[in-house]
């Protein structure tokens, strides 16, 4: 039997590639032969998570059924937001936190999903419902997902046992939570060097709603204006992409973080009725979205009852 | 909020019927309002199990989606195994063991598969969790869906889990596992009285192995001459069935519960071919099958190779 591979989706944060790196050595303290592996490359808050409790990066692999024939998803369960070739491997476990959907398996597996802001939280249960205890730098990865999925507890994601399991593995890891917590959001959101072309691949998943060919995207902004004041740019480049891959809709979300709001950049055929989903009218590509930081819990279900 | 409903699948078996009473009662004492209902007449071997731990029969309902509009799912998720009107409610959870497949969801929910021979081994794992005390009777309950699922942990689906979970729960129950789990078998497996036309609609599966339409059906039999002194018969009903729905296979398997073996009868265009598949030669319709007990994992894999 060959190794078995551990990633989260595609265009990673940090609740992706922390899991991945938690979950795999989970799996190895219970004996198993398990790899932390990435699909794309990591954004600055995860490098700034990862540098602080002494991690390297995972390696990154390209198509996973070159690799191996049985994988374990962390943070993600839909097809297409997982690793080319994953039709062609066995999924013999998922731990994830998203609605379930494009899943679809011939054998029974474990499959753990709650509705909880982060996917550390489920992994939190799990090693206690294993008796493995948690080292000081696995706490702080686990740590840093939390913060970042919840936007340090902000996020109506969040739940109460997301704030007592950050609580813990902040004890755990040593760290002043709020502290740690503000320069990790802070170090990746700062946007103000980054290309509009960074941008876009830094935290973009597909979605379908009805016939709607979309991607929403995310970035975290200290300062909103670092993306707006580059807006008519912004649009060109969305467009381009969504003619060059067929989409209907590209939402692009700039929340900011320090005052829990964000502002979406919306450009496609079915951008004014996503706008009217959210009882908006588009203004020149842009609606202002005050008090929405989560695109699974204020985004997607509006996105998928106005659209579909 | 209207009342939650929890139900497993259509054509219940002790499991799902079970499983809904048991894990309504534990939502109950953690504060939810739930009631258990069924999808389906229940067989012989569940009433045996109410009976002797004093439960009723959870009532009947026809479409879920005039009852309520939030459910949970137990032993079950595909969507044609489940309520009629099931795509117009909320699924808000789901405690199953079985692949995962038609199953989608617009938000998160909390769904725990796990790769073990019985729902009832999984609701065990989430009492202790949640530090519910299980008291006797749903112990009792719970034992008869692991008796009732893992054949007394004779079944190749039985894990090691399921057999320390049995064992557990048959404690607490207060009941002898061995005596009390042959009882009830032996109850479920009575067919002295049955109809042939009840047998075949007991339960039976659909499969297509390679261009092969093909019905794979299972009774459970203390003696399997209740069945074989009515062969000729059962093979011109068979024949008919076969006729009438443009079928290339009915492979209809007798499972003796006291002897852990099978004997399958076998009738259509495919049927020569159904047992070469298992490198036996068809006597009469018939092939003994020693050491099988599983249609999941002794018979469809065979015919599946062997046929497709």
């Amino acid at each position: 039997m060959s190794k078995v591979l551990v990633f989260g989706h595609k265009n990673p944060d940090t609740d992706t590639i922390t899991s991945a790196i938690t979950y795999a050595y989970l799996k190895q303290q219970l004996g198993a032969d398990v790899e932390a592996v990435r699909l794309g490359e990591i954004n600055n808050e995860t490098k700034y998570a990862l540098e602080k409790f002494g991690f390297e990066t995972p390696r990154s692999i390209d198509n996973v059924a070159t690799e191996t024939d049985q994988v374990i998803l962390v943070d993600h369960n839909e097809r297409q937001q997982s690793a080319n070739g994953i039709e062609d491997v066995k999924v013999i476990e998922v731990i994830d936190h998203h609605r379930i959907a494009n899943f679809e398996t011939s054998d029974p597996l474990y499959f753990r999903a709650e509705p909880v802001g982060c996917t550390a939280t489920i992994l939190n249960k799990i090693f206690k419902e294993n008796n493995v205890e948690i080292p000081a730098n696995i706490a702080g990865l686990m740590l840093s997902a939390i913060v970042s999925d919840t936007l340090l507890f902000k996020s109506p994601t969040c739940t109460e046992q997301d704030v007592q399991a950050g609580k813990q593995l902040a004890e755990i890891a040593g760290v002043n939570l709020e502290e740690y917590g503000l320069a990790m959001l802070k170090a990746g959101a700062d946007l103000s060097d980054k290309s509009l072309e960074d941008l876009l691949s830094l935290d973009a998943k597909e979605f379908t709603f009805g016939n709607v060919k979309s991607i929403v995207a995310q970035v975290n902004a200290v300062d909103v204006n670092d993306v707006l004041s580059r807006k008519d740019e912004l649009v060109n480049l969305l467009n381009k992409y969504n003619e060059e891959n067929g989409l209907d809709l590209y939402f692009f979300i700039v929340t900011d973080i320090l005052n829990n709001d964000s502002v979406a950049v919306v450009v496609g055929s079915a951008a004014e009725g996503a706008a009217k989903a959210f009882d908006k009218v588009l203004n020149e590509n842009e609606i202002d979205l005050p008090g929405v930081v989560s695109r699974k819990k204020q985004v997607v279900p509006v996105l998928t009852d106005g659209l579909s």
